[in-house]
C-alpha cells in the first residue's frame, strides 16, 4: 500500500493506494471518528463490493443508501434519498458518509456530507479509474443542473481516499478508457515525462496490467494532490486541471447527461483544446497529432458529435464555472506539458475550431 | 446609520442599521463586486420593497426571483427557481445574490449562494424583525427537511447586512412579536441589563417606537456579532444562541412548517427551557415567572400545543443538530443572563417538564 498526502493544513488527508484494500479493516475504520457510518453506493457497484465494505464497518451498523447509476441521476432531487436515510436513522453531526463507487457517487455523497447539518465528515472509496485518478481527490463535490454540469456544489475535503486497485478488474472497458482521459490530462498539463510514459504504456493500461495501472494512478494522484494543495478553491492553477472540461461539459450537457461518459467528453475536449492551442500558434501540428493519437489509442472519442452545433456548444460553454465577468476563460496548452488559462481567444476562432473538430454548423 | 462589524478575519463584514437605507444607493452598491446582481425575495415583500431595491441596483440589471412566502416553502426543491434563474441568465461566479425579505428568504438565498458554482457572494437585506436581529447575521444558511428544521445547509457569511428599520412599519403584528422572541433571547442568555430594559420597554417595542426598536436591533446584532466572531461554526458558545430552539424546532416540525412562526416556537421553547432549568435547580420559580411574563407581554405563546405529545416532541428533538453521538444536548439557563449547554438531563425529567408545559401525554 502506498500513501500520498493532500497537504491542506488542518484539512490534510491521506490517499491510500493498493490492491485488496477493500478486504482490510484499516485504514478505513481508523478514519471514522463518530459512532455512525452511512455507505452511499449505486445499483451497479452494490452487488460487487457493498458486502465487503459493510463487513469492514460492521460495528458501526452502517446505514446503506443505494442510488441509481449514471450521470443522469446526479441532480439536486436525487440527493433526497440520502437525506431521507440520514434523518430517518437520526444521523447526527458525528456521522461519517462513505462514498463507494465512481465519480457520480463520490460527487453526490461529498455534497450531501457538505450540507447535511451544515457539514459532516466523509470518506471516498472510488471504484472506477476516473474516480481514482481524479474526482475522489480534491474536495470538489456537487450535482448537475439541466443547464450545466456540477453547477450546484461545495468544496468539502474527504477524511481519506481509499483506492483499491483490484476493483478495476470489474470495470467495463468503456469506463476504463474514460478514466484514461483524466490520466492523459495530467501528462498534457504538467508532466511531459508522464506523457511519454503513457505513449509507451497505454496498451498495458488497456490490458489492465496491475503495475502499469498502479503507476498511472499514483502519478495522477500525486499530480492532483500537489495542485489541490497549492490552490484548494481554484483561484489560480487548479483551473488547469480543467483542460478539456469546458468543451467536455458542453458535450455532456448538450448530449444529455449519461449519454457520453464524463471521461469521453473530456477526451474529445482535450483534442479540441489542443487544436485551438495550435490555431493560435501555441502548439505545432505534430503536438496536436500526439494528443489525438494518444486519445485514440486509449479508445476515446476525439471529435465533437455532429448533432451539436458549434453555436450550441459555445452557448453551453458560456454557463461554465470558468466564465468570469462574462468572459469565457479557456484552459489551453502553451506547449505539451504546459497548460495555461486564457480569456483572449476571439469567439470566431473558437467557432472555427469547434466546427473543424466535428461540431455542426 | 450605525455600523457594527462581525469580526471574522478575511470574512469580516459590516451590519448597517438605520431608517431609510432602502432609499440609499450606498452602502449597498459598494458591496457588489462583480457585474451581475440577483435579487431573491418573496411574494409578500416584493410588492412592498422590490422596486426600491431594484432601482438602487439599476446599473446591474438585476435578475429577480420571487419565491412563495412561508416556512413551508423552504425545501431543497424550492431552491430550483433560484438555480434556474441563475443559469438561464448565465450568472457566473462574480454574481452577487441579494436576499430581500425575512428569515426564510435569507436562509434560502444564502444557501443558494453557498452552493451555486461552489460559492458566490451574497448580501442580506432583512425586512422582518426576526431576520434583522438574528437570522441575517452569522452566515447560517439552509433549508428544511420534512423530518427536521434547517437540516440541509452551509455556513456562508454575507458580504454585508443592510437593516432598514423603516421596513418594520409594514410588518404584521404577529411577525413583530415573533421577532421579539429572538430579542428576548439575547437578554436571557447573556445580558441581564438588556433583559431589564426589555421588561421596561416591551410595550414601546410593540407600539413600534422607532428609537426603542433601533436600540433593540442594535443591541441584538451586537450580541450576535460577538458570539459569531468567537465561534463561527458553532463548536462552542454559539450553541447558546439556540436557547429555546431545540424545543422550538420540534414544535415547528411537529405542527407542520408554516403553522407556527419560528419566533413563536422559540418563545414557547424558551419558557420550556426556563421551566426545565428550574426543575433541575438552576433557576428559581420567580426567574421562570419573569421569563413567562415577558414572553406573554410580547404577545407570544408560552406553551407547547397540546396536540403534540411529549414523546413526539422528544422524538423530534432527537434529530436536532445539537445531538452528538446520540446524546441530546440542551441549552438551559444556569441563571437569567447565563446560558449553558448540558447533556445531563434525564429523559424522564424532560418528559415531565414537556407535559407540564402543555405537551399531550
Amino acid at each position: 500500500m502506498k500513501t500520498l498526502v493532500v497537504e491542506l493544513g488542518a484539512r490534510s488527508y491521506p490517499i491510500y493506494i493498493g490492491p485488496g484494500l477493500l478486504d482490510q479493516k484499516q485504514p478505513l475504520a481508523s478514519h471514522i471518528t463518530g459512532r455512525r457510518a452511512v455507505i452511499v453506493t449505486n445499483d451497479v457497484v452494490a452487488p460487487l463490493y457493498l458486502d465487503r465494505v459493510r463487513a469492514l464497518l460492521g460495528h458501526f451498523e452502517p446505514v446503506i443508501v443505494v442510488l441509481p447509476d449514471g450521470e443522469q441521476h446526479k441532480t439536486l432531487g436525487d440527493l433526497n434519498p440520502v437525506f431521507d436515510a440520514l434523518l430517518t436513522h437520526r444521523c447526527d453531526r458525528g456521522t461519517t458518509l462513505v462514498a463507494l463507487g465512481g465519480g457520480v457517487v463520490g460527487d453526490m455523497t461529498g455534497f450531501a456530507a457538505a450540507v447535511y447539518q451544515r457539514g459532516v465528515p466523509f470518506i471516498q472509496i472510488p471504484t472506477t479509474l476516473l474516480a481514482q485518478v481524479d474526482s475522489s481527490v480534491g474536495g470538489k463535490t456537487g450535482v448537475n443542473h439541466p443547464l450545466g454540469k456540477n453547477m450546484i456544489g461545495a468544496f468539502h475535503q474527504p477524511r481519506c481516499v481509499i483506492i483499491d486497485t483490484s476493483t478495476l478488474g470489474s470495470l467495463p472497458d468503456r469506463e476504463l478508457s474514460a478514466g484514461l482521459a483524466e490520466v492523459i490530462k495530467y501528462g498534457l498539463i504538467r508532466d511531459t515525462r508522464f506523457l511519454a510514459w503513457l505513449e509507451e504504456n497505454v496498451d498495458r493500461l488497456l490490458a489492465r496490467e496491475p503495475q502499469a495501472l498502479a503507476f498511472a494512478i499514483e502519478t495522477s494522484c500525486r499530480s492532483k494532490a500537489v495542485v489541490v494543495a497549492a490552490d484548494e478553491t481554484e483561484r489560480g492553477q487548479r483551473a488547469l486541471l480543467n483542460l478539456g472540461h469546458t468543451f467536455g461539459h458542453a458535450i455532456e450537457t448538450g448530449m444529455g447527461y449519461g449519454s457520453w461518459l464524463h471521461g469521453e467528453a473530456v477526451a474529445a475536449g482535450m483534442v479540441v483544446a489542443a487544436e485551438l492551442s495550435c490555431r493560435i500558434g501555441w502548439l505545432q501540428p505534430p503536438d496536436v497529432a500526439r494528443v489525438r493519437t494518444l486519445v485514440e489509442r486509449a479508445r476515446l472519442p476525439t471529435r465533437i458529435p455532429a448533432q451539436l452545433g458549434a453555436g450550441q456548444v459555445l452557448e453551453l460553454m458560456a454557463v461554465d464555472k470558468k466564465v468570469e465577468d462574462g468572459k469565457l476563460r479557456l484552459v489551453l496548452l502553451k506547449a505539451l506539458g504546459e497548460a495555461t488559462v486564457t480569456a483572449d481567444v476571439p469567439r470566431a476562432v473558437i467557432m472555427e475550431v469547434l466546427e473543424r473538430c466535428g461540431a455542426g454548423t
